[in-house]
Parts: C-alpha cells; sequence; structure tokens
C-alpha cells in the first residue's frame, strides 16, 4: 500500500495548555505523537502545514492547503483542521478530483482524557483506505461526502445537511 | 444509513482487573460505554453474544457468531474479538457473501491508559462505512482481507501473509 | 476522624474548554468527581465557594474565603484554588491559627491526561492528616508552610523562598 | 529537606498485561515514570528491591525488606507493595522506631485510566513529610498508622480495625 500522507493545518486537535498565560492555544501536530505509540501496520508522513484555530483561517489559507495537496505525490491524504471552518475547507478541496481527502479533527484537544481525537484519526484512516476518490469529512464515526455534511454547533456533532442519522 | 450492528464477542479489549484474585478476566464489553460517550451520527446496537479470552474459543463458538452474523438484519457488522484467534475467526467469517463484516479487538485492554482499543474501533467503523461486501480485520491502522492477514506475534503486530508494509 | 472540609475556588485544575468559542472556563469543582471515585475511608465534605482563575481573584474574594474558613465547623480545611495567587491566599490565611488548612491545585487541568491534580490533591489530603495547625500549601509534591513558598512561574513549579530543594 | 527514599516490592500498582500470555505480571516499579513527569520539588531515590505479587510474599522477603529500611542511609522511607500483605508487612516494620515508613500501592494497576496509584502516592508523600516517626500505610485516603488497619477485602478497602470511617 502506498504511503498516506498525513497535512495538519490546526484546530482544537492540537491545542495546548499554557499556564503562565491561561490561555489554549494550538500547539504541534498531536497525531504524530499519538499514530507514533500506536505500533501501525501502515506507512505514513506527518507534514505540519498551518497552526491555526480553525476560525482563523483565511482564503489564503485555504489556497495554500489546495496547493499542497495537489502537489502531494500520494494520492490519498488526511488533514486534521479545526471544526468551525472543516466543511469549507472541505468543499473548497472538493475540486480536486483524482485524490482521496478525508478531513478530521476534535471536539476536544486531543490532550484531554475524554478527546475524540484518537477515535476520529482511527475513522479518518479505515476510510481512507476504503472509499472512492473524492473529498471526505469523518467526524462523530460518520464518512461524510464533502457536499453533505454541516457541523450542528449546538449539538456539538457534525451531520448530514437534513439532520443527524440521516 | 442503516443500523451498524456490533457483536462483542470477548477478548484483551474486555479484559479487566480483580484485585481480590490478582488476575484479569474478561468483562462485559468496552466497546458499549465508550461510543456512549462518543456522541455518535451513526445509528448501530451493541449486542453482547460471548465473553471468551480468544485462545479458549471452539468451533462451536465460531459456528455460532456465524450464525448470529448471517441471521442479523444488518448487512454491516462489526466485531470485537480477541487477537489470538481473530485470523482464524475471519477466515471462517468468509463464506459469508452479501454482508460487510469487519472484526476488531485490541492489543492491551481497553481500560489501559495507552489501548489501542478507541483507534481501532474508529479505524473498524470507518472502513465499515466504505469497503466492499467482504470479511476483514482492522488492526494496527490497516483494513485487512480476511485471505490475506496474520498476527506476528513477536511484533504484537496485525500483517499482510508477506510481511509488514507489503 | 472528624470530616475534611473541601471549599474550591476556581483555578486552572478546573479549567474545562467549550469547543464553539474555542476558549476554556473555570468549570464546576472537578475534586468532587475525582474523589467521589476513589472509595476513599475519610469523611469529607466538598463546598464549591468561587469559580475563578486566580489572576482574577480579588481582595474581597480573599475576605470571604477567610471568613468561609473561619466559620466552618471542621478544623481540617482543604482549598483547591489557582496558581498565580495561591501563595498571596495562603499568606492571607496564615494569620488563622486554629485549624489546619493546605492550598493546592494543579498546572494542568484536571481533564488532561497528563495533569497533576490527583496526586496534588492525595498529596494534600495526606498532610492534612498529620501537620500542626497552621497554613500549609501542597504543591509539586511537598508541603510548603505559607510564609516560606513561591511559585516559580518560568519552571512552573512551586519552591520555597530560597529555591528549589533547599 | 533531606533525601525521601523509596523502595518497591511488587504488588498491583506494577502489575503489567502481557498479550501473548494473556497474563497479569509484575513489570518494572511505575512510581520512577510517574513521579519523573511531576517536575517535584522534593529530593528522592527509587529503589526497586523485589517485584513479587504480594500474596507471593514469604518471610525471607520481609527480612530483606527490614534490613533494607534499617541500612537506608535516609529516615523518610516510602514502599510501594501488593496490598494483600500490606497489613502484615507494615506490621513487622512497626518495630523500626528511628524511621518515618509509609507504604502504599494500588488497588487497580497503575496503567489503569480508573487507577488510584498517582493519589495513594501523593497521599503517602504527603503524610511522609508530617507524621512522626513509625511506621504508617497509606491507602484509599487515610493515614493509618500499622496497628490500627486492615484490608476490606469485600468492599477492597483499607479500613481502621472497627471499620471504616471510625
Amino acid at each position: 500500500m502506498e504511503k498516506i500522507s498525513i497535512i495538519t493545518v490546526g484546530g482544537t486537535i492540537d491545542k495546548i495548555y499554557f499556564d503562565a498565560k491561561s490561555e489554549y492555544e494550538v500547539g504541534p501536530p498531536n497525531i504524530e505523537k499519538v499514530l507514533g505509540e500506536l505500533n501501525l501496520s501502515i506507512r505514513y508522513r506527518v507534514m505540519p502545514l498551518l497552526r491555526k484555530d480553525s476560525l482563523d483561517m483565511t482564503d489564503e489559507d485555504r489556497s495554500l492547503i489546495y496547493e499542497t495537496v495537489e502537489k502531494d505525490p500520494s494520492d490519498k491524504i488526511l488533514i486534521t483542521h479545526g471544526t468551525d471552518t472543516m466543511v469549507k475547507t472541505a468543499r473548497y478541496l472538493n475540486n480536486i478530483n483524482n485524490k482521496t481527502i478525508i478531513l478530521t479533527g476534535a471536539l476536544e484537544p486531543a490532550l484531554f482524557k475524554t478527546s475524540d481525537a484518537l477515535f476520529n484519526i482511527g475513522c479518518a484512516l479505515g476510510a481512507l483506505q476504503a472509499v472512492e476518490k473524492g473529498c471526505y469529512i469523518a467526524m462523530n464515526g460518520k464518512i461524510f461526502p464533502a457536499d453533505n455534511v454541516k457541523k450542528n454547533v449546538k449539538e456539538s456533532r457534525f451531520e448530514n445537511l437534513k439532520g443527524n442519522l440521516s
């Protein structure tokens, strides 16, 4: 199996806590440490690209991600991304037709005991090996096509456009 | 999306520790608690079928699993299973052609801080929504067809028959 | 043994993360949940008094804590408090002579996998049963008298006034 | 403050899980790793002495522990020990009059997410800095004198001889 490319752009999944300033900031990509401890049987490389809260992500950032994905030698791409604008980035990348792209992230920082990060990364990697080419979001245990997904902020959950469980 | 059926048959993933006896036993399925905390957007039911260390699993047990999968109303089945004979059970279930079946488990009990359980379950659920009908094993981040997988006991890792990373 | 009173006033130990706002806030006291799971052989009550980042704590807040400690029916008092002004509050409470008062907290939120909260609470409770009357800080594994302790912000560690390990 | 000596003799606190054999065994002392991550302000050394399930501990083992404590240059000694015979060892060491000795351990292995190990070690270290010379057990949040403690196996909790909370 070819090597999977993992591109990290920031988001809650990589939020850390600074005592001195008592603020969370986006730290280095947690996925490298997480996967390194799991003794995986897949080959992958991690490429830290941005380190942004997703609310701060600009059109220039999305262009950069687009170009990075296009130029990447692999055609299986996992992107860890903040959840608030993950859908927007997914739709933007949906124009790339010759690769399989899955975006994931976390609703709680990976450093939290109850974080969904490890589960979401697993879910994304499992799907990445099986779905057809195109762009998807893997969140809340479900693989969503980029054109049929929204974040339900109130419920803190990703859903299909017509609502959960549809 | 139809409801996914999750059948649990025991294994390391569900090992718990009894202080009074200073030993472990296979406890109730951990997956129900784990998924319940994740606020998922998929529908599933958990069916506890057996509670066995996989080394103790008999041909009768495998027949029971086979029949349970065949009769199950869902055609997407996740099975949590001990790792030592997971490959044997997967090959046995590989004769079922009209369903998607994925077996997973854990190399460390789900109650351990460093367990691979949550990641493996995510990986299996992600693949279950995308792979073609047939029987697979989701372990160590990889989706293996039932007829091309072995457990490398020394490395504590699942691999293709011709070795890791092939 | 008499019942121990646990007064919570906020701080990093109780920081939680709101995904919707991409920021943290001081949540309800974590110590009640933590101790409730530990099957303790001591009797205690938890009294949530304030829910403040310690940098926001005012002289009025300190007066309130002082009066609450004085009026408390127990003479063994544990206080969970933010770390940035814990020393200031400890010196203030050091004027109470007829009780044993120990302040503790955490340098990482209790919800973090690597938090020092559980260890610090244990350390404070162990000392509370043995030290003479007076006011102390239990942090970084050490029991400091209120008049011989400082927070070394750079090292993120509490130390004696003359430096660590003295 | 003088350096604390930490002597490890095994027990549940250090139980690990071997997948190949599907058995828990007593591994290397977990306390060294745990304390190393906590950035402590106390000085200590860890001395791994035995690696035994406490049910397997013999009179020779207890003699060895006794001699090791007596010869130790520190007069503040923390011992991590299995819980089933911790009381027996504590009574044996109670004949040493010129040192402060505290035994602790865990009812769940330290590698478990819900282990009491970190809390118990904190509790023991907090008390070690404050109690009078003598031998004690620190378990379930309480500091017990060696001659007034029993393990209530059914409740999986240490108590005074006359029962819990007395």
